[in-house]
């Protein structure tokens, strides 16, 4: 079973930007834990701050993947370019937040992705991760 | 360790109404379903169409169990007085839904209560309330 | 051929209460004259000022009775509870208005429940209830 | 007793366009009906496509008929030349709409004249303007 | 000197209708008065209930008259077609209204002719006509 | 001189909830110092965290007390319905806030019931009600 | 192949009206044009200044012709009447502007019968109109 | 016959400030223009850039004189006191505006004190100063 | 104990202006019987028309004395310089008024002072000065 | 004559992708046609998924080029850039689209780029590409 | 080279308010060491609480200074009157802010005299004058 | 000390596009002059019209360097992620703009990143970037 794990901008700073949001665990360290913990599991990870190379990643995994886990960090709220590229494959995605986003500034209320993916996570910290990944694997 | 499963107005109904939006999986089968997998937790539901009794039943488990997980159904979108009642509380609380309230109607994509909660999931079917069940346990 | 009238919140005052909107007729009398009326059809009634008892009473009835006929009062314009649980059963609605909504204060304007309903009749004073029972007899 | 039905725009098509919307009957057929039924009242018939006619009917008509029935069609929602016409004449006018106009585009669920007529029955197909002559003829 | 005061859909009804706000005086009295006042000038009169007709005028006399005054009624709201019109023609338009339109319903407040109008005057009355005649006379 | 406080959801709490916001004391103990303080009045108290029960009481007791005190918490900002009930009774009603709600989150800005109470008291934490009692006695 | 192009309110000055918007060609010669160009075409023309005549002429031709070609001028922001004629009828529909509308006012920048057409094309001064034609004759 | 002119803030600039919108008289040539023009009546004047002191001129002269003339300039659109001491008084007030306030920025579309003026005059250049005092005088 | 009343634009008219608004008391004589009850304190009394003026008295007295309460009549709508004033001073100052804001017009619903007072009284009359003094001398 | 039809993102996707909306024809079948119909004209082709991309790419052509024809897919709703980039440059530039935009979801009714360009066409699936350069080549 | 700072309402107490905002300097020793910094120009100073005394300061240096540096405090939100004053005056203005107004309460978002001035400098605490300084000598 | 100055979007066009609003110096001669003037600082320039790259760069020098100059074009106003970067870095930043965006379309009116940066410097031409330098320097 084949998963991807993609992040959006800035998420590459986990670990040293503001962590009174967002903790101080790098996301390394915590990919490798949840590689651990479902050694039967594919998780792939991949990384962006430039909104069409996330387009690009999804077309090119979005056909035959088994599941895409996306926490498309502050392009949540204004690409519908992402979210056009989620309705166009076939792969079902799950959102991810590490925050509740309903907590923040207004013009994080507002997810554009949401409608497109199968389900959203958020607010659990790095724990929404390993959450997704249980989605994708049913009860 | 003490959980409660609370479910708002009309989810009584769940597995009568609207099958194409929420399923045709009646709630008391999948709870037991979910007690069976997690026996080692003291799973409790609860199920009211009335605010106010809501709010009560918050008010008696908000002080002593380890969890909340509540599909607040309706008054999700309209009931400031339990998100003031979840506020209230010290028991940490996990919003759920089954569908993913982003593709229906304007009016419910607002959640009131989700901004007081400690997480949100929503859009996995009753597999929701697994996940929720999931984030409480931790890693 | 059974039928129910629900009268939701304050509509136990019609008759009492501000004469000017909804005149000087208390709701028993005139029920009675509209059961002479329609002697063949069996025409019951509810009235509770609580919003899930109100829902409670949709659940009971919704799957048996021939008609509904819902005046909602003040939760026509917050409940969407009451609106989910009209969806949710089977039983044709008619919702109905003794006083012309839209000559009111701007929030009154706004029926949360109308979209799923089958019609809706209004300002017609306690004549609204009469034409609803036209309405469920058909042509 | 002298009534007369009023329909605005399209609605000549009637029974022709958009049948899931508006049924297949034509109006004709329908008004014959209406007219047997209710022997004792006269019925007349009116319809334009222009705005401007149909304030002039209302003004021909609006001081010596005992009733107005007003399909204003989609002038529903624009027209407040209409509305004034409504509220300088003297007979009352109750409103009619075939469909459920809340569960259509959002610009067709405000009425512009609703709150100037005696009341408004939507909903009920072409049964509405039977409704609308029974709350002409009262109890 | 050639004027014309074009009136909207209703103006046909003044002395008739809702004499609370528009008054009791028939505009033919009050037209023939004014007249009689402004014996020098050649003032034309004209009514239409219809939007198109008045836009038809409108070009007929917009590039020979010396002035035109218009209260427009209800369409002084919501017509786009009567400001196009007002500004494709060279006279000098006045737009003029009986009452205080800021003192009425909302969607009275705005005009949409107002803008490609020379000026605007309100709420004297009949009055408002003969100041819109004194304003293209001058000082 | 019949008076009584209403308080509503999650004001059962006070003394243990969100301190920061409410103070800490609890309210039967101002309560019985307000008592003490108004031995001339009769000073009765009913709290209810279910928005009917709220309606039901004032009805009870709006046709013959001599003034009501009520402290709607959330229901304050969602509830048309007591807004409803406090119009339909005669009894003068006064809205009290523990809080300063205008310093709080933008949906507790608005007061539904404000507008058919005969005056206001916000801000003052406990003392409110006190100010609340000395504006029914007068001056 | 029948075809009509329909031109709505004050398109009749075209050539005569605000040169620096519309350009100084009237709509005669270009008809002679385009009807030159295409002359195994039958292309037909209608202007009128009144909304229920082209809603009336929409009825006509929308059940024979093989296409529409319609600049609704002021209409296209206002008319919903038309909107639902062009629903109704079966023969194809193109909008068209002369003018860029989004670089106008506000109020020109929705069009309520663009939605209901097959597709739109704007801001090509009068060549608008030839795209339309060859839209309808594809490829 | 007593009347004043009240001119707000920046009008005591006219005839230096922004002529392509003010035009390039001073008001104290026009004033005299019009002291001639009407002789019978005592026309006195009054210009304060400071909110506060139009306020007190409203106030003495309010329950005495026959009439106000005011052109509140930027106070038009943010003042309501001034629109309460219009309120407040008993001689009839009338609104003048040099310019046309609709065709120029958003924010000065409103009129805070139009409503609680007699009428309004507006767009004539400094000619609505006379057009109101004609107003005032009456046909 | 030094309390200071500040009361603001248009309130000297008190007795005179609107009486079925304010009541037909002037301020003078209503002062002399509060000062008369409370003769322990010492209340000033300040009135203005003049925004800034306001200002200059707040920051007189705002370092020294014990309590202001001001009602800012027509600048608590529009007044953020009074706002802010009131947060640069130490002095706890208490909003008064002596209608129900919010019954009257919309831009009258939203006090922008008061989110900076310690509370808010209004709607009582005269007698909501009264109340603001018990709020500061306390239980 | 050179011209370039530049694509946005997920339209490299065309013939894969939601082919309800968008049909099954890839783009480049669809080129090679067009390149064959207008054989005298140089008919470049670029697409990306990255706006910034799409920026460089308009700076390249846009100084030389005789048109360009863009659909630049959803950066259409969200991307000033794009729009400036088209300002900024001398080119005309065309704006297409497949699909009716005003039929989708409310975030794609706006076009941010629409009012830079020379002209829009929409609605006609891939025809819209041939009508533009119809447009660039004229008459 | 005759400058000119022009402070508004309140900025008389920095360095005694809200010092967690404005800093603890207070203007006068901050002003003397900008006059010491720039001995070549003449730095003139005013400030007033009163929006119209500044309105009436802008007049009087605004024909004849080199330069306008205004920090209209709260004024810059609400007084349309300032701008008027702004625009109307020859000498280039700059405005000025301590704090970072997009930071703070959202009615300080918005600058009304913002598009009238030169430039603007904001979120450099008083170092912001200094930087206005220097945009008025230039490179 | 190690400045950068990062432009955005459409930047590298400085010079050659809208001169009108942008001036015709191109960016290389400016910074060029800037060098000279401040030659003690080493002042570096980064363009990209891509929105990722801009993060990147922000990024790479935003823990190391002693002040960021930013001019994010067009993303000011639409890009969260460049917001996100700025907050997540140390380097304190400024925001600049040539031209004051107050007085362009409102879609420019707002800066997405403005409330995240140190302050904000615009309307200066070119030398809100000295300005910029300057106060970084400090006094």
């Amino acid at each position: 079973m084949n998963l991807i794990i993609i992040n959006g901008p800035n998420l590459n700073l986990l670990g040293v930007r503001e962590k009174s949001i967002y903790g101080d665990t790098d996301f390394d360290s915590y990919l490798t834990k949840l590689q651990v913990k479902y050694k039967n599991l594919n998780i792939n990870y991949y990384q962006s701050n430039i909104e069409g190379e996330i387009i690009d990643k999804l077309h090119e995994v979005g056909f035959s993947y088994d599941g895409i886990i996306i926490n498309a960090g502050a392009y949540t709220h204004t690409s519908v370019a992402i979210r056009d590229a989620i309705s166009a494959i076939n792969t079902p995605t799950v959102e991810v937040h590490i925050s509740n986003i309903l907590t923040r500034e207004n013009f994080r209320h507002e997810s554009l992705i949401g409608p497109v993916c199968r389900g959203s996570i958020m607010g659990f910290g790095l724990d929404s991760y390993r959450l997704a990944v249980e989605s994708i694997l049913g009860f």
